[in-house]
């Protein structure tokens, strides 16, 4: 049977997360559903991984397969006639059956984004985290540099991450200013639960002046939760791109100055 | 008793417009009633205009008189932690007596976006109208001019509308591009209902090559909504600036690029 993949965008503010979970409406179950009316049989679908709730998708990378159904090429045009507005496949396409959207992938990108202003943005409140007060740039990015690498990440995931190894790399953490809006874009192998939200809060408190960026390495050392900073808000985060070592997908930094 | 004018923004999505209606969750409404909790007494306010519901503003004057309450420069963030998040004070000031938000406005801009791309863009669907299709853009321009100037606009105003006199002055009517977005910006003395989505929905109509800009005179004279185009979809629109002739909210084009 043939294995698709597809990137899909949502607006996470009125799903409960990605992963499928009954009687609630989120971004898995939507898809199977509409998978399920299209093909008149059940379809399971594949993430990269979850993303909270309220948490939003520029591109994450879903994969199932299907022996009916639409061409590939065709699903962004089917889908939009029934998806809900706030979620949209943009590309599909017929993937080797080794594909998966989870274990293929080697790189993950997520953009966080904080409204640096007075007043918040109406038209931009559910996308970022608003900040009335001053933020010491250059601290956030000292503190960010000692994030970057293969460490021990206990100290900035939920206390009840199940995982055993919280062993992660962090390839880059970058920072780009956008009119009153700045952008922290994470890169890494991958990422533990609520990790992205608590490398960001853990800056902000840094930018904030009430952690130091020279507290990171013990942060990090301490291995727990405790010592690091608060955990940004969901609505900020979007997984920005999804990297699985192939043409299509490659890290582009110039996709950012497109979208 | 002094009279408060202020800037105000919100994401129309969830209003049924500006104006008051019983029982409706409206702009007014609910200005009306977070100024009352405040002062402890029944506040009247005054809009620039109506907007229909779904369309938004990213600077709607209003004003009140009020001879309790806050300091006008503390109304930005008294307001900011009481009203819902789709609505938002950005400036309030004492104004002379004479002040009227809406006899006191000379020239008003609206601006409608459209986004042109095959599949939507999950993240400005309630602030965007989506248009699979190519635009004729010269066309588009063309017939753009020849609606620019003072006209009797009864084939550009729902058939409805009640007033009198349908005579209006259209300054401009500005294109610009932004990536996959394309803003039309209408400045003009004031609109009729609906004025601003009919001529967008007719320019449209000519960049889908259904209407030649050549028409546009014709239509202009014939004095019936019937002649023009459709009329665009209420979530592209928005609010865009009202200038009263003085400097503080005088004509800016560089607050395009800030925005």
């Amino acid at each position: 049977m043939p294995k698709i993949r597809a990137t899909v965008a949502y607006d996470g503010t009125e799903f409960h997360g990605f992963a499928r979970q009954p009687g609630l409406r989120t971004v898995q179950g939507t898809l199977e559903q509409t998978l399920e009316q299209l093909m008149g049989k059940p379809v399971e679908v594949f993430g990269s991984g979850r993303t909270d709730a309220g948490v939003h998708a520029r591109a994450q990378v879903v994969h199932w397969t299907q022996d009916v159904g639409p061409s590939p090429d065709r699903y962004p045009y089917v889908f939009r006639r029934i998806l809900p507005p706030d979620i949209v496949v943009q590309k599909a396409e017929v993937v080797d059956e080794a594909f998966h959207a989870r274990f293929s992938a080697i790189r993950k990108t997520y953009r966080y984004t904080v409204q640096r202003a007075d007043v918040e943005d109406v038209f931009t409140n559910r996308y970022a985290w608003h900040m009335p007060r001053a933020l010491r740039l250059a601290e956030m990015r000292a503190a960010a540099g000692s994030l970057v690498g293969e460490h021990d990440f206990t100290s900035f995931c939920a206390a009840a991450t199940p995982v055993e190894n919280k062993v992660r790399t962090v390839y880059a953490i970058e920072f780009e200013e956008r009119g009153t809006y700045l952008d922290i874009y994470c890169t890494g192998s991958g990422f533990l639960q609520n990790m992205v939200r608590i490398i960001v809060g853990t800056l902000i408190d840094v930018g904030l002046g009430k952690l130091d960026p020279s507290a990171m390495p013990k942060i990090l050392a301490g291995r727990d939760r405790r010592l690091a900073g608060q955990t940004a808000p969901a609505k900020g985060l979007c997984l920005w791109q999804v990297d699985y070592g192939d043409d299509a997908v490659r890290f582009d930094s110039n996709a950012r100055a497109k979208s």
